[in-house]
């Protein structure tokens, strides 16, 4: 376990891993790469991979990011995130229910629960969530299943509307990074812009750069 | 949980669930009705279907089970294990590792593990594992990744290698059971025979008898 969680610091950018993007390379390099550039937080997320080698390859990313002081959250599998000393654990509106999750994770653990409107959201509200992911904000191409864009004005109302941390994810790139981030988002969550570029650890710090307002 | 688990007695006839072949009914009936019938053990298996359906499912056959003293198994997912406070899991080759899984559950939970050959056998004995799974016996219809049939050969010959618990799982039908218990199964375990049948009542009785050897 990475041993403090500051939440604020360490939901800033998401790495939620998509084996089949990262290619040849490897999650791994990628992981690696993309949190040298700033990535803050890495989900592993494995929707088609068997369990066993889905425990080995959160073992193996786990055994990466702790000395990096990096949170590995672990999407869907409470069972794997305890068979993994993950930080946290991810999921959607149909996956465990948080209070299930969090009953299961050991204390100090991050639950996060990805919210696809203000009415989700308010339905949440009393469940043990650490953070909202808001999912999709844009037009995403990673996830075929996903509900109609919340847009900005999805994540300013959202924002209006609870204390949470939110993550914003779902088409998420350089040119609206800084929006979402005025909109509200105290995060962000990426999968092709890291999985898919050619230098992720520049991806990572350019994204950084334009997140935080920095030159 | 059930109070004490006797492997023998509680590993003698599994229903194995298959929700689209209990049909309209609704799988608690069928289980119910096939317990009251002889069915010794329930495995929960559910492959397609989500999450939080799957626990709360989970949830209501270990309300149904636990007063009649039937254990009941999660297929697969150890955290839907947790949730529900079932007596054990069953994993298969490509599941999360038994010693995982053993690690993970409450102490006395029953864990088991299917086998397709002599030689998973063998690599399986030094695990924590509870009870085998023979897989196939027959040719089966319900499981459409299944490795070639054993054939009474191969249970004869993998009871010849183990003092464990063996649970013979795959075609077994009324015209084979005896044959199978006689080959050194402990136990059957069912998919299609209970939960298509007109009476599962009727058919856990039948199947009883013909593996007791009692008229």
């Amino acid at each position: 376990m990475v041993e403090r969680i500051d939440l604020h610091k360490h939901l800033r950018l998401h790495l939620v891993t998509d084996s089949a993007l990262c290619g040849a390379r490897g999650i791994e390099a990628v992981v690696e790469a993309a949190v040298r550039g700033g990535a803050t937080c890495v989900q592993l997320r494995e929707k088609a991979l068997d369990r066993r080698p889905f425990v080995e390859r959160a073992r193996a990313l786990k055994a990466l990011l702790a000395p990096l002081g990096v949170p590995l959250l672990i999407n869907d599998r409470v069972d794997v995130a305890l068979a993994c000393g993950a930080d946290g654990v991810h999921v959607g509106q149909r996956d465990m229910a948080p209070e299930d999750v969090r009953r299961l994770m050991p204390p100090g653990s991050i639950v996060g629960l990805s919210i696809e409107s203000a009415a989700q959201m308010i339905a949440a509200e009393r469940a043990p969530v650490d953070y909202y992911g808001l999912s999709p904000v844009f037009d995403t191409s990673t996830k075929t299943d996903a509900a109609p864009p919340l847009g900005l004005a999805g994540v300013r109302r959202i924002r209006a509307m609870t204390m949470r941390p939110l993550v914003a994810i779902g088409g998420i790139g350089f040119e609206n990074a800084a929006a979402v981030m005025a909109a509200g988002a105290d995060g962000l969550a990426v999968v092709s812009l890291l999985c898919k570029a050619a230098d992720p650890a520049d991806a990572a710090r350019r994204l950084r750069q334009l997140m935080d307002g920095t030159p």
